[in-house]
């Protein structure tokens, strides 16, 4: 089953990026709920959540670098890239049956780190 | 096998939590390789994973919110409590067997989103 979850996201973001809507919006429930914690943002529906891939500008492209599925939940790391710039998205999509109900978007950026405690803790230079 | 690395995740949580480090220690693969791709920081050691833990300041608790598993990989999400603010931490653990051999952690922060283009977004307020 989470054979059918992996072809599920995949096909989201296949879909995504060739931009073909109409097949997009068939993987979405109409009550989807999307959500980014780190804005307290939120989408209520399928329609809005197609609605905001569609008109997010730039010629923007997902490429999946970590994808971990169960049957009725995955966590996929995407690069997107727009612009020349990449960052790292983190979604957390949950399933009702075939169909996506519920994305939880995460957006680390970049940071200075504080002091460590622990000399084995190194950094690579930018 | 998703059960068994499930089962690793929720004891590498729990032995933290409670400080038990030998047994910690246990779980980890001599060669771990531990990164924090947002500040370029790595560890090439599960000995330097473990002194990372073990002398991490404060009186700081993970609780699990989101955990994906699957035979090699699993997703996992926490609430990192410390000084009575909670963090976010995401991190990507890869098994070799049934130890710990790489561990990928984010730690996404709170912003201000920029206009949307799409009115579908709403926002919770603070």
């Amino acid at each position: 089953m989470s054979q059918q979850t992996r072809a599920l996201i995949l096909q989201h973001w296949d879909l995504a990026n060739a931009r073909r809507w109409s097949e997009f919006g068939q993987l979405l429930h109409p009550d989807l709920f999307y959500e980014v914690p780190q804005t307290r943002e939120y989408i209520e529906s399928g329609a809005g959540y197609l609605e905001m891939f569609s008109t997010w500008p730039g010629e923007w492209k997902a490429e999946i670098t970590q994808l971990v599925c169960e049957e009725a939940k995955a966590i996929c790391i995407i690069d997107f890239t727009v612009g020349g710039e990449t960052m790292t998205g983190i979604s957390v999509f949950e399933l009702d049956g075939r169909l996506i109900s519920r994305v939880t978007d995460y957006w680390p950026e970049p940071y200075d780190p504080p002091p460590r405690v622990t000399p084995y803790l190194k950094r690579r230079p930018a």
